[in-house]
């Protein structure tokens, strides 16, 4: 055991993921009687909402994404390390990581999720993941530079591939992806590339069920609908992807769409070191737990976010992959464990449903609270309210807003940088299971 | 040849790059009857003066680098592609690049220059480089990545390898970095990182001169020195770099020190494609062009800015290899080109120097405006005010006004992430020769 870790005088939670879980649990262990050790793959909190408006040119990288050491710099009992977890060790209380073995006394892990690709490697291969920052800068690269080849191309065939751009999955993502896209079709194609035409360019929007938006009412998929059509985005329903060789996307009803950048937001699941018995790993590769946050069979090992399913009788399923229930459930865990360290009963957890919403363009977006429903353009007002303030930093609202402002009063969102050429990975970047 | 690029009505203005030089030439023959092409490896304009900024993150790589498209986007007789030229084919006025031949009647080389490692392969290939925005962002991230991989070790002789940074070369460009770096040291370490101290972590400038910004005045190359001390750099004078094998740093006088990060600012040389005469191809692998920027010896071809030496008896070593020189060149050589095509004649450039400036940390600069020279926290003023305005776009300009006055008031920039962490290159980056 590497000895620089392992000497503490109040009990040490190591908390695996700075994720919106992650973060909630630290903050909420702040001044207690407790060492706070966060670790991280990345030195920095992302602030995934927004991540579709980096990846279409909207907002530069930083405004999302804000260092884990500054936000926790007046926190004394914070420490954070860059580290890959890649094994828990229940029995030793220790961790085995690409930094060295670290200990701890309360385990969190709040490690999140990645892509699902559904164990077909092409598709894992050919598509684009957006799932962190450097993945969406690789997506606006990757626009770009299709649009930039589309030019060389004298065959209209040929050129087609280069200008179609297919989004496979209708959650709030690929809904806000496809239409953040159609707008660059609508507003900037035509004046940054005058030899091409508005109509060169196609965005697809292909969801396996009858409707986009499942999660969310029927009126907010229907107007979603609508206005994404409204856009030019071709919304295919029932359609389920079988392939994609990174010139042709294939569906199982016989179609085919020819085209060189496929975005997959079709899937999410969770992901996580090894030492967990695979028998509470349910649907979507997530770890179970019980409803204290308590990983099922272990002992001061806890999971919280995307990562977990805590399945009761009312939720056979667990609760949504969304922010709010991994900061509900961080916030809640850090008092629970404070609950035990002083000898009082835990309490068990219960989510609090703030309600979805997702934007389409410029204009419009969507929002069910409850039975409140709205949608169109207070609707949008709301939706930027809500993630301006929802962003960490000062200086990240105050940029944020002017580049949306400016965006919005001249129609043209300036971020449009290649500065890492993007190259499909020669091998598949994530593991696929499921 | 290519026909797509072949059929056209006015003589073809092709430009090689889109750097300080070649955007003038592009504006100038706005609404002219001529036909403008622009050439880039990169689909933006970069401003250098600032990507020391960006390297140590006080600003976001879009505030300083700017769409090429959409700055032209309201020039119709403009063209723009991404492209590599590899030759020129002078007889019969074509480029061969690796999106095909394009033709031209009238060329003009303005690929500026890269960085000049002087034919050490060790320095060049373990040193880095920071002449786009690219290597910027990669020096960001190498600076965070040894911060953190420090606090790893244990030995404090290892430790010191990860948190002693040398900079080579004291130009402007050595001088901002080194003074930015110190400011990291002095403001930000200890508060991101409380396991370091102050004294941890240190910052050399190496000049193998007398003096450092020796282009400037003497009172502004004194002042410079002083103000880095203060700031806690050591600078280092006649001191000549030997080798850097990724670990230790020698030095002709015996000395070394170990560090993981070497920057190296110690000198540039033009850049061009194959095809111009080896023989007025003069120090720095710069290209001989006359008084009216034409390259010696080759009819329609001209060369600007940092790749052309305007070598005349009053100047025998050219310009100096700055923005402005580039700038005005390329307004005057675009004027010269629509006085031939209206059998005009041409005039000769005639070069007006504005002056030098660099600043040195949050507070201080040292200004040179003729016989007119000022240091401290005016010159500070200055400075920032004239970068501001230099700054293409709005947007760029607002938002790095916001990240200045945040930086100033909080003493804490906060673009201090790794999205793409930087690893040594397997081979030279840049070919190395002299």
């Amino acid at each position: 055991m590497n000895t620089q870790y392992s000497n503490h005088k109040f009990p040490r939670v190591v908390i695996i993921g700075g994720g919106f879980g992650g973060i909630e649990v630290a903050k909420a262990l702040k001044n207690k009687e407790v060492e706070v050790m966060l670790l991280d793959r990345n030195n920095h909190h992302t602030f995934q909402p927004l991540l579709y408006q980096v990846a279409t040119g909207t907002l530069d990288a930083p405004s999302i994404a804000f260092p884990l050491r500054k936000m926790f710099r007046k926190q004394e009992n914070f420490t954070f390390r860059i580290a890959d977890v890649l094994g828990i060790d229940a029995t030793n209380k220790t961790l085995d990581t690409d930094i060295g073995s670290i200990s701890y006394d309360y385990l969190i892990i709040a490690t999140g999720a990645t892509t699902n690709f559904f164990g077909n490697q092409d598709i894992a291969h050919n598509a684009m993941p957006m799932k962190n920052v450097k993945e969406a800068v690789s997506i606006r690269s990757f626009i770009l530079q299709n649009i930039e080849d589309s030019l060389l191309k004298t065959d209209t065939e040929e050129r087609s591939a280069y200008l179609n751009f297919v989004v496979v999955g209708g959650g709030p993502t690929g809904v806000e992806l496809s239409g953040a896209i159609a707008e660059i079709r609508n507003h900037i194609l035509t004046k940054d590339y005058p030899e091409l035409k508005k109509e060169d360019m196609n965005v697809y929007l292909v969801e396996g069920l009858p409707k986009i938006l499942a999660n969310l009412s029927p009126q907010a998929s229907e107007k979603a609908e609508l206005y994404l059509k409204e856009l030019g985005v071709k919304v295919l329903l029932n359609v389920q992807v079988t392939g994609y060789d990174g010139d042709i996307i294939t569906f199982a009803d016989g179609n085919r769409i020819k085209t060189k950048t496929v975005l997959w937001s079709a899937g999410v699941m969770g992901q996580f070191p090894s030492g967990i018995n695979p028998d509470i790993v349910v649907r979507g590769n997530r770890i179970r737990t019980d409803e204290e946050c308590r990983v099922i069979g272990m002992k001061d090992v806890f999971a919280i976010g995307d990562v977990a399913a805590m399945i009761t009788d009312e939720l056979p399923r667990g609760h949504p992959g969304v922010a709010p229930v991994a900061q509900q459930q961080g916030r809640f865990l850090a008092k629970n464990i404070i609950r035990m360290l002083s000898g009082q009963p835990t309490e068990k957890f219960n989510y609090f449903d703030k309600g979805s919403m997702a934007t389409i363009g410029r204009n419009k977006a969507v929002v069910d609270i409850g039975k409140i429903r709205f949608q169109g353009f207070f609707a949008w007002w709301v939706w930027m309210f809500v993630h301006l303030m929802s962003l960490v930093g000062f200086r990240n609202r105050v940029v944020t807003f002017i580049n949306w402002a400016i965006n919005y009063l001249t129609f043209n969102a300036g971020i449009r940088l290649i500065i890492h050429k993007y190259r499909r990975p020669e091998r598949v970047r994530e593991p696929v299971n499921e």
